[in-house]
């Protein structure tokens, strides 16, 4: 099984094979998400992306940026001024896909005391 | 600020201290999002779940399925038969979120050779 060919097969998240688990990755691991969710109200520069994303390091948002960037999600675009300034901003698909994380985030934000509650009463069953 | 109140704060999970980071976390993470998603089928055993999630460890199905046990997302049930039968099943909870990740799931995966592409050419222009 080759997964890009003139007919390419289904993707199946299911397959450990299957590169879709990586775009996965990128946009539900531990920044892509935030990042993403975050340009959903526009085009930000490189320091807003960091103080919006509370607790990002330099490092992190850089590699993540990166990863958005080669799947096409976001663009780059840098201004030649001084201080040289440098925006980022979701690509069409890029939104379509933040979208759908936005929904998940705002449903885990409604719900997390939820959640917070039922740990307490599991915690308490001493689930192992 | 603290998170749990008589009057709980509006969650945001662009807070580091936000504990909903660690929901995401559990219904995206690595494995999180392809058991709860494989369980919108149904009930599983948990022999079930190891093969349809295709390259899952033992141990890391069991630190799954315990974090989303520990959330309110799944529900488990022993038989007393012999020889001795689990099965895991999503909550009410569960299906909402499940759902949700169902729907970015299928995205990408319909997506996922248009971003194959996008790697493509964006590594012949070598970002860094």
């Amino acid at each position: 099984m080759t997964l890009i060919d003139e007919a390419p097969p289904q993707a199946d998240i299911y397959d450990r094979r299957c590169p879709s688990r990586n775009v996965l990755g990128h946009v539900t691991g531990r920044w892509g998400g935030l990042v993403i969710t975050a340009l959903l109200g526009g085009t930000l520069r490189y320091s807003e992306l960091r103080a919006r994303v509370d607790g990002i390091s330099e490092k992190m948002l850089a590699q993540t940026l990166r990863e958005l960037l080669l799947d096409g999600l976001i663009t780059r675009t840098s201004h030649p001024v001084v201080p040289p300034r440098t925006e980022y901003a979701l690509t069409p698909s890029g939104r379509e896909v933040a979208g759908l994380v936005r929904a998940l985030v705002t449903w885990i934000e409604d719900h997390v005391h939820d959640v917070l509650a039922s740990r307490a009463c599991v915690d308490a069953e001493n689930v192992t």
